[in-house]
């Protein structure tokens, strides 16, 4: 329930259309109507027509079908469903309409929205072991309304793969990093360009990489100004607040 | 806000005596504003008569003191004031009446409450380095109002001299074992005692003590039921906890 | 052998009723008995009416249909069997009658006993990933004799959820908090309730998760009074601390 | 060196105005000499009108203050100096004038600029002795032109006081989360808002707090959807995202 | 070739029964002739009766059959082989008399030699679940001439099974004490007894063991003197020191 | 592209034999052309002679053998391919002929070079289980042109086996040390030699090898001199450094 | 409590001469009582002959004069006080006969006694900086009577000054082996000897030696037979299993 | 001992000039006696010209000017001397001809040899806090004979000052990058460079830094290729390995 449905039903209310009683009634038929949280709940979803987000690790297809359902009867138009293996899609996907990407094991159910933001999320990727880290990022954005511009396979071995990119990087709204091993990739970008950096170090690598330690120290040391880190691996959440940057003072 | 508020905020909007605008606010401000947290507080304050508590590190004795006249202004009867230098104890006993334990770094402002919980709290404790964490555990259990029973240097290496008290820890309510170095004071308590036993590890050692990590793990990792675990040197904690557990049902 | 049992045989020699020499050879017919190790156990059986425990993991089928077969000469009444996989749990259902949680990996040979204790032990879980460790702690409560409030998919991110549940929260008579990823759980329950919270970190989560140490961390330093902590997973543990504090006092 | 440039060389050598070995090494050094590092830095300095920074640590006063002789001449009009202890203080405020923070070891020569953001950055605060890194970020900032409002002392231990702020909390552009101990600050603030929420995890704490590792990592597991972190007592870091986020498609 | 082969060999020389070329020949075939390794090598085997180890882990099962061969050229008469599963185990046996335990996964070629050293080694072991280390450790110094004395399922929480062989632990020469999660067996045993105490940790827990860590920590630090650590799940290692301290002076 | 091909590609130009259009092109149609990166690469390419390396973890054969199918294309005489498993190289022996080796998991497409370093480069391993790491050096150092003396199963267990080398060890350019467990190999070798000897720990060990932690931190903090270190497990990167020493001067 | 003590206990009972109250409390309370830790101690200090050890961080001189006093009155013939500083010395000195050792900062009250080992005990030791622990170590074997051979300043860095003493190494009962960084020094004596290697490492180092660390891990993991390991600085502890193994056999 | 020396020894015992027992004595002690460490040392001292070290941390004045006595009585001619603080270098500075590095903590005795090496050694820093280290491997690598390049202030945050100097990196025959936070200088230098990197993570930074793990870690992880890493801190072992590879085959 939004404001604008509050509205309406206050001005219902207010023209006598609806009982006092029943506007009780509904005000309080939110799941948590004691509390009042649809409210809160239901301000997110109007602003910000986002998806709502499913976690896929640790639930049956069934569960997240029946999660769907419900979701789906309260209006809820789009449902991204993160760390979701191709299994557990091909159920999904018999009862519902999913987009889903094997690579970023990540799914939506309902059609990506029109791009809306303030400008552009460069999406920069260290090496090729990193792409499903970056494509769960990418599929996200893309679902919550984002333009996305991809640079693959840059990573500081190779820099000069970079800087042919620096335009690109220099107009970006926003620009998420993702690399592993030595994630020094976040640093070089941070001091390239002149906005936000997301860094999401990756678990890719071996031995003193200790599944990502490495490069989730090395991104939080970033001598550059304008990175903060997310989890390692979490191309999601990176995405999730790179496209709440892009759509800053939108409410 | 309960169903009666919102009767009434909505009668208010049938009557026009509200506007529809006014009434959004006050539903999407509700659930927090709601809640109350001066309800929740006198709540605590009533029910417990316990003495609030004041964190002395990192404040200055002159904020220590200013926190106090504030607190005692609304009728806080105690304050327990813990991690308190004896420099900062001296300035802060110039403007109230302070009991002050320099071992155990903590004082207590106004007089010590009787001694009425359910049964006493044994404080077993390993050996005599280890002796400032269970003052401060002593002081805190003794201002909130618990009969407490003092172990000292029981540590497992001479396990006669545990053996010796067996009695006592047969007879307690709730124990708490202090231990640096390996912690295996907590799990050979925990094999004797049919109560809870808090396991409070300190940083008493060297080397591969790592600070009191040694002792953390070891006490986390008890193979004797009834154990459970606070922060390396939080003698405080445990006090409380137990002080709790002693207080049980006593709403 | 219980103090009754002891009572009533020594009674027994008092009244010439029983030979000494067959007093001395019950007495020593525990299975320590050089070190008259049953008198603690039956102490304990006695005083707690407590299930006895089998860890099951790294026990075969066989090996835990041997120890229970053991238990049950003995008048062991009720055995607890925890991390018994559904493999083993079919195996020992063949030999005894076990109820058993498949979730919680969890069963009990013998009848759970009538709730007896001071109040209600609230079982607080994060998100979905979590039940089977809040499962492990239901059953274990529930087979010592406790009576449990189960509030599921409570974590900080929705908290308007758990607010929804602060009366339940606030008539608790002990807490397990149960979560992972960041275990913030803990510490905000911990700042409603008025009680003891035995938190209980989860291995749920990936990356910085580290198999659970985040959350243990986490907990270990809540800011808020009256918690203590138990080892990763250990949803046992929590439960068999919650249920000796339910009975506290009652000998 | 773009493809104009090659031409004129190609066209040099091709007229023999060049020798061959002149534009061999040309060639070979024009990657990187190309860049042109100085229109990078001019870029920036002109669309961001932000202060240079200078991280004190490390640096003597009478280094300080030389580099900022050389800075100013090059027009630099505001330098912002981290990590700046009151005895620099002292000696940097004879040359030049400075406004300086003791509390949040930071100092900034030039005047502050007119907020002229989105929106406002609200900063909030668990404790009280996390205040040195909160200030240095309001300070940092307020520096770099954003309206900041600071929420201090709303730790989840007390959780009604962070709930009392609702309204500020809803109504930020960005929010930056400053919290030592169990760090669960970041979680519950994410939960509520619906705008990016950058957390510093703060080293205040003891035990098992590892000087702000629990914290860290509490952060980076942060079940908030939204949440990026910085470095542990990175107000300044956080605050300079927060800032970029603020300006976002500003150029 | 040992002292006496030596000795006998410069003896024929002395008495010109052997030429002096093929004394030479005879001393440079060993297989590291050139640095008169085995003088030290066959200096070992004699004065220690000790069978030769072969680490079984990640070699194929005819790499070990190969190193054997080799080695009983030699007339090595006892090959001691740890890490060796149960595959292995019966390719191994088609070309040796092989004696083999499963649990410990271990197996000797050669028969085992009769007890002879000084004493008897008592092996304390926490838990069923060590069992596996323990029975390495039993098989070793059995290999290696040691009479062994078993205690299993003595780990501290149910201390009084411990105790009921504080005669075994007294009369013991030296001590392997085995156990996992917290470790606290070996300060309690050292606590009982009056001679070296070898520890073993053990993998064996969960959660914050961190794959004996807990248990290794523990043993490091801990209080009861004499004791000394070997590395996690190295049943061999402590057995094979023991069984050099229980042969001590016996040159 | 390199010195030399751009030389005549300028002195065409010079001798107006090519346009200047067609010079542009060709200059630009480099992979990078904008960035001029070509040159970099060509310049490398030129210089060392090496083979290009493929990272082969984490690709599939199809993905290896289409970038092997790109880098031919443009000339590229040897290609290395890493971390190959034998399925993979099946795969890619159908379309180009690869040296395999399985114990190393590495391949070369391409014949190797003639080894024409300064000296040679001594492989010292410490037991049988570290072999396929050495065989992954050997590979590459010989596939870079450098000539490799292998010194296989000298542990300082048996410290002689590494002695009655000491003249190999005297007279290498460059040594690879190769040691799991303790690493203790790497600084007893930097002590018998005057050369620079590269560290390789292993995640050979069990226990508290941790992974190869102990054989890193043991070569990091190695007492004698002239040692550096590479990534647990990394031959390759530690050959391509020793054959990068060993090539020393000689562009 | 053994059977005759069961027996007249029933007796009494059966006779009416003890109540059955006090009957079943003796009988509950009697496995501890019965260990008779008294027996234990005497035991204990009979055999020795030791000296009794008081552990002198973190107590003041005046608490180390009361204890000894005590001691002293029990007939405690020799004293050994370990971490003891020059200041505290100086006053336990103006009580007691002390012999006293700077470096090792350790002392003895009363007199060494004879050397009455099995043979002697070698400590080796790496470097310079190391010496303050080897000396504890010299220090505390000769307070409990055993002959000691020192060898310092034998780091495997410098290996041909280790094997100078190789016949020393070769004619020890036991080895104490102290090192810092790397540890190597541990495996290379145990690669050498035939006896027992108690290894130590030391804090010695910087960076990556992470206090101790670095070594301890490399030492636990010592590809030698025959090694165990002590804590971080552990001299006394080294020391004092050593001086055991000396003994062995004796009582 | 060789063949020759072995027949004579036979030949003595043949003719009777040596007895039986002396020859065996002779053949064990051989295969250490004979490794001649004199002999190394000579060889070493002869072929490198290069300057004896001492690590000054731990010895005092006094000390560090006995030990240089003694090594000049032999010839010695340079004694560089780490790690050594303007106090303890005033001291020495007054018995011996001392050039003294304030910065970098190191002296030498004796005079600078003239630079003899291949090339130069190109010594690249992150920042002005990792100047001491810097110093450190500046003095160090002159010390033995090598020419330095200093590159300072080039960490990646403002990467077109590093590549302003891509020809100096081009040019080097060894570089030395040295950063401390995220240490991702290495890494960016590998890959613009064609010759060996020796990396040096620093100390320098703060919270996550974990003093200089995280550089480490990202330095171990490099991926470029040609990376090896030194500890933290240890300017003088990167230099020292730099001025080894800058007189490869040099013998």
């Amino acid at each position: 329930m939004n404001d604008t449905d509050i509205y309406e039903l206050l001005d219902k209310v207010s023209k006598q259309e609806m009982s006092i009683d029943d506007a009780v009634l509904k005000l309080r038929k939110e799941p948590f109507e004691d509390m009042g949280y649809a409210k809160i709940d239901t301000h997110r979803g109007i602003r910000q027509g986002y998806a709502e987000v499913i976690y896929g690790e640790g639930k049956s297809a069934e569960q997240i079908v029946g999660i769907c359902d419900k979701m789906l009867q309260v209006e809820e138009k789009r449902i991204l469903i993160t760390r979701l293996s191709k299994e557990k899609a091909d159920i999904v996907g018999e009862s519902f309409q999913l987009e889903y990407n094997e690579l970023g094991r990540i799914g939506l159910i309902g059609k990506k929205p029109k791009c809306d933001g303030i400008g552009k999320i460069v999406i920069a990727v260290a090496g090729t072991s990193d792409i499903p880290v970056a494509e769960e990022a990418v599929f996200t954005a893309q679902a919550l309304g984002s333009e996305v511009y991809k640079l693959y396979d840059v990573g500081v071995a190779g820099i000069h793969r970079l800087f042919s990119h620096v335009d690109d990087i220099m107009s970006a709204t926003v620009i998420i990093a993702i690399a592993g091993m030595e994630g020094a990739l976040a640093s070089v970008v941070a001091g390239l360009a002149n906005c936000p950096v997301i860094a999401v170090p990756t678990s890719v690598g071996y031995g003193a990489s200790f599944g990502g330690l490495s490069a989730l120290l090395s991104m939080l040391n970033s001598c550059g100004s304008g990175v903060s880190v997310v989890n390692i691996d979490n191309g999601f959440g990176a995405a999730y607040q790179a496209n709440m940057i892009n759509h800053i003072g939108e409410r």
